[in-house]
C-alpha cells in the first residue's frame, strides 16, 4: 500500500477517530485503564493501555473475552453519535485535567520541553477526552460500526522503549464501508493460511529448535530440495552468464572486518567475537564481500581478468534480538546468493545491465512478474556518504543508463544509498499485493580502496576496479518465506520438493508404482510412493494436503495398459495416460519452468 | 609402511648408525654444538642439535651450504670404516663424561629419575660417544655412504615442548643399497612435484589468506568447480540410494553440546564460545550430529519412519594449532559429506551394508582401488567405553556381519573404538602407496540416549533408535588434497574443473571456437576459449600447464569442415575429428567417469 496522502485522506481521520472510540470503550469496561497513545496506522489503528499489575506483579493483559466485549461495546458506542469537539487548553490547565493519566501528563511536558508550546490540543466526544492534533471526523457515526472491528492484542512498551513501562496495545481497524472492511478481513484470513510458518510445519519444510538456538534454520529433507533446487536454479544461470564459483569460510579474522569497516559499522548487528588464547580473534561473517576480496587479492589481475564474477551461496550470521525473530524473514542466519563483480570503470555500465538482466530473469522465473526499482542516490546534504560528487555522479549515471537500456523502470530515492555507492532495490508484490524488497545491487567505491585492490590496465599503470554488490533472491530463507506465501505452499512442478505421489489402489498395484516411480527418478524427478494401507482417496487427499502437484493412481487396468490415472493437487482429474505421454508432459513444464499443472 | 618389526630390523640399525656418524660430521665442522638425541624415524633418521644463539639472540641455524658440507663430511666418514664399541658407565661417571652436554646430562638425570638405573649404556665409534641403548651395525663401514643422504633441516624444540630450548633437527635416511636409496629420492620428488599445495597455486584451486585466517580455505573458482562436481556426484548417489537433504547452521547454543557431550569431550578442539549478553552462548559446530538430531526430533517418529537417512554437507570448524595447519590436510574449518542414519536394531546390518557398498562405489568411481578397511572395537580392559559388554558385541556382530555380506575384508583394531561405540575406517592407498585414512562409518548408542531419542514401534511401546554416522569422503578438503597428488594435478575427465580449452589458430578462428565452446557448454561441458595473440603452440602449452583434458585446435580446414583437432593434456594427438563426434565420446567418458582421456 502507497503511503501518499494516506496522513491527510478521510481513511485516516476515521481511523484516528475509531481509535478514540475504541479506547471509549476500554475505559467503560476498565475504568482503572490508564490512556498512552492510539494513533491509525497502515491498516488500521492501536490503542495502548496501561491495566495495572496483577498479584504477582507481572501487567495485566486483556483476554479473548476482554476482546470480544471490547469489541461489542466499541461497535454500540460507534451506532449512538456524537461530536467530536476540538479545543485548546493551556498547559497548565492541561496538566490539572489529565492529571491520572501519567502517559499524557508525560506528552505534555516533552511537549513543552521539545516544542515550547504553550496550549495543546484536546478533541473531546461525550465524555472521552484525549490529547490529540487530529484530524477527526465531524462526528462518531461517521465511523461506520459494521466497516469497523477489534483485531488483537499484543504487548508494547512506552514509547518502545524496553527499560520502560510494559503496555498492552489492542490493534484495531476501520473502513469507510462494510465490503472494504470484508475484503480486509478475508486478505487477513489468507495471509494467516498463508503463514509461511504455518505452512513450513505442515510441508516439512523447516524447524527452529529451541535446544539449537533462535532464529537458526534447520532446512527439513523438503525444504532442503527445495532451497537446493533453487540454487541449482541460480547457478545454473550465472553459469551461463559467465560468473565463477567460489567457496569461503563462515569465519574470519577480526583484522579483515577492521579493514572491510565492517566490525567498526555494523558491530551491534553482529556476534561478538571468538577469542583464542594467542589472542587471535575471529568473526562469524556478517557479509561475504571481504573474503570474495580476499579471492581477487590472491593473485596480480590484469585488465584480461575483469570482469571478475564470484558467486556463492554464502551463508552469514548476524545478530537480532529474539524478540524481532520471525520464521524466515527474520533470522540470524541466512545464505545470500552473494555475487561480487570486479569492473572496469568503462564495464560498470554494461556489467550493471547484465545483472538487470539476470535479476528479471529469476523474477519471472519465479513466477513475480510485478516488480519494480528503486535506485538509492545519496543526500547531498548528509555527510554520511564517502567519495567525491563526481564519482557519485558517475556511478548514478551509469545506474540509470543501465536500468534504461533493460528497459528496467525506477524511482528514485533520495538519502537512501548505501553510504559507500548508489544501489538499485527490487521491489516485487506477490499475489496478497504485499510489497517485498528482494533482489539488489550496489555499487561500490569504498571497500576496493579500503583494500587497496588494483588492476593493471593496457596502459601498463595500476588502477583501480568498482565493485558490483549483487543478489537477485537476496537471502535464501526470507526469499524462500516470501515464495512459500506467494505460492500458498503449491509451488510450481519444477520447484516443488515432492513432484509426483505414486498412488497404488491395492498393495498388490506397490511394484508396478515402485517401477514408475524409477522411471520418474531416473529422468530426475522426485517421486515418492504412497505404501501405506490407506485407502485411495485417503492417499490422495494426504498428497493434495502436501500440495504434491500430481498424484498418478494405478490399479489392475492402468498396470496391464503400462499407464497411470492422473490427478493434481487442485482436484483436477487430467484421466488415465501412457506412463511415456505423462514423462514428456512432466518434463516440458519442469524444463519451461511453467506455473500451471 | 608398515612398522612391524621395523624396530628389530636391520634397516633400523643402519639408520640408527647412520645418525651417529651424521652427528660425527657435525660435531667435526660445527664444535661447539650441542647434541640433543637422534632416533631412527619411519623414511630415516634425524639428530637434534644446540647451535647457541647468533647476534640477535635467535637460535642459530643450518644453512644450505652447511647442509652440503655436512652431507659431504657424513659421506667421508662412512668411507673410512670403524667399530661400535658398546659399553656401559655409572651414572656419576656419565654426568662427568657428559658434562659439557647439557641434554644429554638432563637425559641421564631423567633415567635416574624415572627408571631408577644406575648405569647407563654408551655406543661410541672412533671419538663419538653417545649416550644410547643401541642397537647398532657392528663398524660405520655397514652403512654403504652411497645409501645414506642428509636430506633437510627444520627447527625442533627440545622434548617437543615449545616452552624449552629451540633446537636445529637435520633430516638424513640411509638404505640397505644404493637402488633402495635411488628409489625413496625419486619417490619423493614425485610426492613434492604433487604436492596439493603446490599444484593447488599452479592450478588455481585453492588459496589461504593471511588476512582471513590461518587453515580457512578459499576455494578459488575451479577448486569450487571441482568440489561442487564431487558434491553433485555424491548427491546422486545419496538420492539414489534414499538419503535425504537437510541444511543446518553453522552454530548451535551451548546446551545443544553440552547434552551431546562434545562440549565437555572435545573443548580442546574447539574454538571458545561466542558470548552474547544476556549470557546466551553459542558454538561454532564442530560436528554435524546434534543438528540431526535435532531434526530427527522435531516431530514424534514412528518404525515407519525408518531408516531415516540425513544428509549433509556440513562445515564444521575446529580449532588447530597454527603450527598443525598444512594445505588442505590439516585445516580450520571443513565440510564434511556427512549423514546420519536412524535405525531399528533389527536394521543396523542392512543400512552398514549399505553404507559399505556406497563408499565402496565413491572410491571406486574416484579410481582409488586400493582400500581396506579396519574394525574398531573397544578394549574389554579400559572403562573408556559406554555402554553394556551385550550391546557392544551386537553392534561389532552387525558390522562384521555386513562387511562379510559387502564382501569387504577388514582386521581388527582392539582399542580403536570410538568410545562411543564401534567403527569401520577405510584406509586408502593412493598411487604413491601412501595410506589415507579416508571414510568412515561409525555405531552410536550413546547419541540416541543422551537426547532420549524415540519412535513408535509396532508394538505401539517406545524404542531407541541406533544411529550411524557415516562419511566416505571424509572431510571435502582433505579428500581433494589426497586426490589432487593421487592423479597429479591431472584429473579424470568428469572431475576436472575446466575440461576442454578451445584453441583458435588466428584471431580470425575465435567466432567458430566460441561457437562450439557454446555447443559443449549446453551439453553441461566446463569450457574456456583461449583468445589471447598467444600462438598455438604456446596456447596448447598453457592448457597442458593447467592439466586441462583436452585441446581443441580451430584452423581454417577445422572450421570448414565442422571439425577440431583433438590434443590431450599428456601430448597425445586424437587427430581431426567432427564435432559430433567429439561430443559423443567426452560425453560418453564424462557418464562412466572415464579415467583415460
Amino acid at each position: 500500500m502507497s503511503n501518499d496522502n494516506y496522513a491527510e485522506s478521510e481513511l485516516y481521520k476515521i481511523r484516528h477517530s475509531a481509535a478514540h472510540v475504541m479506547a471509549e470503550a476500554v475505559r467503560d469496561l476498565f475504568p482503572e485503564a490508564k490512556l498512552a497513545i492510539g494513533p491509525p496506522i497502515e491498516d488500521g489503528f492501536y490503542y495502548d493501555f496501561d491495566l495495572g499489575k496483577d498479584e504477582n506483579g507481572k501487567p495485566r493483559t486483556f483476554s479473548e473475552d476482554d476482546l470480544a466485549n471490547i469489541d461489542k461495546r466499541f461497535k454500540q458506542l460507534l451506532k449512538k453519535n456524537a461530536p467530536f469537539n476540538q479545543s485548546s487548553m493551556k498547559v497548565a490547565d492541561a496538566l490539572e485535567f489529565f492529571k491520572e493519566e501519567p502517559y499524557k501528563v508525560e506528552l505534555i511536558e516533552d511537549l513543552v520541553k521539545n516544542e515550547g508550546v504553550e496550549e495543546v490540543g484536546i478533541y473531546q466526544h461525550r465524555e472521552f477526552a484525549d490529547l490529540c492534533r487530529g484530524p477527526h471526523v465531524p462526528f462518531t457515526k461517521k465511523v461506520r460500526h459494521n466497516a469497523a472491528q477489534v483485531l488483537r492484542t499484543s504487548g508494547a512498551y512506552w514509547r518502545g522503549d524496553e527499560n520502560r513501562e510494559q503496555l498492552q496495545r489492542i490493534y484495531g481497524t476501520a473502513f469507510e464501508s462494510k465490503e472494504d472492511l470484508q475484503a480486509f478481513l478475508e486478505a487477513l484470513e489468507e495471509a494467516k493460511e498463508r503463514d509461511h510458518r504455518r505452512l513450513g510445519k505442515q510441508l516439512g519444510l523447516f524447524h527452529i529448535s529451541a535446544l539449537v538456538g533462535s532464529g537458526l534454520i534447520l532446512w527439513l529433507p523438503k525444504g532442503a530440495m527445495l532451497r537446493e533446487t533453487l540454487e541449482q536454479f541460480m547457478r545454473k544461470a550465472q553459469l551461463d552468464r559467465g560468473y565463477l564459483p567460489v567457496i569461503t569460510p563462515h569465519i574470519g579474522s577480526i583484522e579483515l572486518y577492521k579493514t572491510s569497516g565492517h566490525y567498526e559499522k555494523y558491530s551491534k548487528d553482529q556476534f561478538p567475537p571468538i577469542t583464542l588464547d594467542d589472542d587471535e580473534e575471529y568473526m562469524l561473517k556478517p557479509m561475504n564481500c571481504p573474503h570474495h576480496i580476499a579471492i581477487y587479492d590472491a593473485e596480480p589481475r590484469s585488465y584480461r581478468d575483469l570482469p571478475l564474477r564470484l558467486a556463492e551461496f554464502g551463508t552469514v550470521y548476524r545478530y537480532e534480538k529474539s524478540g524481532q525473530l520471525n520464521g524466515l524473514t527474520r533470522v540470524r542466519g541466512f545464505t545470500v546468493d552473494d555475487s561480487h563483480l570486479f569492473v572496469t570503470p568503462d564495464q560498470l555500465e554494461d556489467e550493471f545491465i547484465g545483472v538487470i538482466e539476470l535479476i528479471k530473469h529469476v523474477f519471472t522465473t519465479m513466477g513475480m512478474t510485478d516488480f519494480e526499482a528503486r535506485l538509492g542516490v545519496n543526500d547531498p546534504e548528509s555527510d554520511k556518504y564517502i567519495g567525491g560528487m563526481d564519482v557519485w555522479a558517475r556511478g548514478i549515471a551509469a545506474i540509470e543508463a543501465a536500468a534504461k537500456a533493460a528497459n528496467m523502470p525506477y524511482t528514485i530515492d533520495v538519502g537512501e544509498a548505501a553510504f559507500y555507492g548508489p544501489k538499485l532495490d527490487f521491489m516485487v508484490r506477490d499475489v496478497l499485493k504485499r510489497e517485498w524488497q528482494l533482489g539488489t545491487i550496489q555499487v561500490d567505491f569504498n571497500l576496493p580502496e579500503r583494500f587497496g585492490l588494483e588492476y593493471t590496465g593496457e596502459d601498463g599503470e595500476k588502477h583501480r576496479p568498482i565493485m558490483i554488490h549483487r543478489a537477485p533472491f537476496g537471502s535464501m530463507e526470507r526469499f524462500i518465506g516470501v515464495l512459500i506465501e506467494h505460492f500458498n505452499g503449491a509451488f510450481p512442478l519444477w520447484m516443488a520438493p515432492v513432484q509426483v505421489t505414486m498412488v497404488p489402489i491395492a498393495d498388490r498395484h506397490i511394484p508396478y508404482a515402485e517401477k514408475v516411480a524409477g522411471e520418474l527418478r531416473a529422468l530426475g524427478m522426485r517421486v515418492e510412493v504412497d505404501g501405506s494401507s490407506d485407502r485411495m482417496n485417503k492417499k490422495i487427499r494426504n498428497a493434495q494436503l502436501q500440495k504434491i502437484p500430481y498424484m498418478l493412481v494405478v490399479g489392475d487396468s492402468e498396470e496391464e495398459a503400462g499407464q497411470v490415472a492422473v490427478r493434481t493437487r487442485d482436484g483436477g482429474n487430467l484421466g488415465t495416460q501412457d506412463v511415456a505421454a505423462f514423462k514428456l508432459s512432466a518434463l516440458e513444464k519442469i524444463s519451461t519452468f511453467a506455473r500451471d499443472l
